[in-house]
């Protein structure tokens, strides 16, 4: 792991300078803001290690590596203001501490900022790098669509819900990966196992998100318990709840969720016994552990050192294996 | 014009098949509704011609140009959020039709299709075409947030104004000229002077706007004459008349523009009167006709046959002669 230890503080380092003050500075703020709100820094140490992996220089790699971070961030700072999420990090949302027309502007200059970092280092295989980084970016903004019509939809189905965790978070890890293959030359077959492992990693990290936020210890996830039944969020346990119930199960369910009068410590409590009787936890740690599965199926089919591919699965593991 | 006109057609037909509807329809729709809004498709037409007068086939530039449409079209949504623009082409702006939250979305998508077409021709050029992009893309940002902070700012200065219209409008269509001169394969210098020729022509066209809101024949100009005075805008006559009005005269100038009492009508005459007596429609003209000397000394420069050059100059001459 000091490794990716190694390389989020480059990433850290480079992007307190990428965000440099200019004018107007209403527009320039905001971004340096962003930037230095912290933030695992995970899809731009995965971007350099998979460019390592296949014996790619760090330098040819960070310029790259900093525009996921950078649009990842962009993605946040318009989603903010989509979810009318008032803290980001702990601190301020952008729109929340400026307004809405700032968190826009600067916004939209992030995101052209990563595809300037993207041209930065002007080689050879810009053009494949921009198509994978522009078909994600793509597909981010359609995720984001999908999780807002969802939560105005009554038929979610389960294969929906994993269609739109896929795009709007497991595709970029598995952009930031290809591009850090592409980048160090690897061969095609490489570079496309390498993205499947980070898309099947990303889906399988998302439902453990899921499975935390109900059961995971509060203290260590640092929110309440059950924040997701709390507000109906259509969840991967909840769609299963819904797909398996019946009878007194379901009309039970169906009680929790539209229930005015429940509290919501004993909306969670209800909510958990029905999970439990349905083995809820259980069958969503299953189809996790099957795209789990599947990305270290692709990561061992990566035609690398075995030592190096260690450090990727190790990652994987803790991934899995976290409690927060 | 034939050209120009034959080039105008060839992008709106091409448009039409770029808007091709997708899932989620939520973030498709309003981007084919904005791309079949119409518009003069004047910059992708420029980004075509300059290609040509270097030598260029039209198909290894048009989809750049569709790129410049479709980044223009972007910046078009995100704006109207930002000014609470109900109307857009006389239809519906996308925040109005949808909401906010679908025109930041669709938008971010059009500014990602953008480099996506850019990209589309994977030419050797792709890295330079880039750059001169994304310096343009920031730019017109940066010109967006001046515009805003303007409007609660008391101190904006003649040259802080100009520097405003060059970046949020000139910018853009020096670019696209820069865009096709380099697909054309022009030398470098001549690629900076077609750039400096589009980007003096944009400043001396928003300087004739100013004019004809005020002094344009309203049935020409397809709105109300006087708008620019009705809402303070701070346009070149405004600045202007407040630089050179002293003693009484500036007194009245102030007292229309806070008064509460003064009518609509009245306010647009008192101004007029005010602007007339300062001669401020023949020194803005002088100052328009600064920066279209510019722009054409600059195609002069240009080291490309005659007759063509000869389009782009009856283009400029139309453009500062029009009425509307």
């Amino acid at each position: 792991m000091q490794k990716i230890l190694n390389y989020i503080s480059l990433v850290d380092k480079a992007l307190k300078n990428t965000a440099s003050k200019k004018e107007p500075t209403a527009l320039y703020e905001p971004i340096a803001y962003t930037l230095n709100l912290g933030g695992k820094r995970i899809r731009p140490a995965l971007l350099l290690l998979a460019n390592d992996l296949f014996g790619g220089k760090d330098e040819i790699a960070l310029n790259s590596a900093l525009a996921i971070e950078v649009f990842h961030n962009f993605t946040l700072v318009h989603d903010d203001i989509m979810d009318q999420a008032p803290l980001r990090r702990g601190q301020q949302s952008v729109y929340k501490k400026w307004n809405t027309n700032v968190a826009i502007l600067s916004g939209d200059v992030m995101l052209i900022q990563a595809i300037q970092l993207l041209n930065k280092d002007n080689n050879s295989s810009l053009s494949e790098v921009l198509e994978v980084f522009n078909t994600s970016a793509v597909q981010v903004c359609e995720g984001q669509q999908f999780d807002m019509d969802f939560e105005n939809s009554t038929t979610v189905s389960i294969d929906d819900y994993l269609t739109m965790i896929e795009l709007k978070t497991a595709v970029l890890l598995g952009c930031s990966l290809k591009i850090g293959a592409i980048l160090g030359n690897a061969q095609k077959e490489d570079a496309d196992h390498i993205y499947e492992f980070g898309k099947n990693l990303g889906i399988a990290f998302q439902l453990m998100d899921d499975v935390l936020d109900l059961y995971g210890d509060p203290k260590k996830v640092g929110k309440r318990t059950g924040g997701d039944v709390i507000s109906n969020k259509k969840t991967y346990l909840l769609l299963k709840a819904q797909e398996l119930a019946t009878g007194k199960t379901a009309k039970d369910l169906d009680f929790c969720l539209t229930s005015t009068v429940l509290d919501d410590k004993t909306k969670v409590e209800k909510v958990t016994a029905i999970f439990n009787e349905l083995k809820i936890k259980q069958l969503t740690i299953d189809e996790m552990n099957l795209f789990y599965n599947t990305a270290i199926s692709h990561l061992d089919s990566v035609d690398a050192p075995t030592e190096k591919k260690q450090v990727f699965e190790n990652f994987a593991k803790s991934l899995m294996n976290r409690e927060n």
